[in-house]
């Protein structure tokens, strides 16, 4: 079930350095890319940084709209995740043709992607020179919930649930890690 | 045994979000900070991203260098981790402090941490409004090396060594994940 993640908690959904789907809307157009390219930059408020390249449909939806969402897919998704990493949504509707499922958001107009196990819905922050040289974008995050499933109280229980519930690290190639075991050091 | 890592496939090194020790020098003196927020940036010529906190020490040598290291601390590390990353380097050197040990780079004059599994050596790109709006830093890797034992011909072979060799994901609290099962998706 999604929970909400208070703001200033919602840096720890991204912490450990996942992989996300970008998802955005414009026009009544929407597209989902993957990126590992995503991380947090601010804890409050929390703002994240995600790189979009130039030459995505996902960068002109989010340069018209001004708004994305960092969704962070689970193992039962990473063959979708290779699927929309590797098509562009120019021609064809990603989420049709990849299976993915679009839901409506809380508090942006781009949508979800069903099956998550985490949102943060942003709103960027216009820095066009980090944008046009570096294609970074920087997304202050208004709205984060979590399956409570595997996040609660501010923390990932990835070891709580089905191994298919753990996030995903991509490398190269459809090389991914999953999420291993987790620890603490006093 | 450490191998160069090719430039073009540096990238890889970080592309899974592992937690980084960034080590730097200036002026005869060093120090060592864990940063859990450092992404690649570009491909080739390579780029990373990572942010410095201006109450840190390691801010004030990275600046007066232009130079830093992103070290790739494992699973043995973690405790050393977790005191470089809460402790200052002002007062006390934080190599002896934490008994890790520094060693020569290939690149820059900043200090390599002894025992880590990867190495990025980054030149500074100046963007001044990022660094002080921000905190956060472009780097441009000048050399990059990794532990053959785990970092073999472009790919991480964590799933080959020691569990103790696994790169570490940190949220916060000292709570970590360790780098997971490796799968791919054709």
């Amino acid at each position: 079930m999604l929970a909400d993640v208070e703001l200033a908690k919602a840096y720890r959904l991204l912490n450990h350095g996942p992989t996300v789907l970008v998802s955005s809307a414009a026009g009544g157009r929407r597209n989902v890319m993957a990126a590992a390219w995503a991380m947090p930059l601010d804890f409050d408020p929390p703002k994240v940084l995600v790189v979009i390249d130039k030459s995505t449909y996902s960068r002109e939806l989010i340069e018209q709209s001004g708004e994305f969402i960092l969704n962070i897919p689970c193992r039962a998704q990473a063959a979708q995740v290779v699927q929309v990493g590797s098509e562009t949504g120019r021609d064809d509707d990603k989420f049709a043709a990849s299976g993915l499922a679009a839901l409506p958001a809380q508090r942006v107009a781009a949508p979800r992607v069903a099956g998550c196990i985490a949102y943060l819905e942003c709103k960027v922050v216009p820095e066009p020179h980090n944008q046009q040289r570096y294609d970074l974008f920087i997304g202050e995050v208004v709205a984060a919930q979590a399956d409570d499933a595997v996040f609660r109280a501010g923390h990932w229980h990835f070891e709580d649930a089905d191994a298919s519930q753990r996030s995903l690290h991509y490398i190269a190639g459809g090389a991914f890690f999953a999420t291993g075991e987790a620890f603490n050091v006093a």
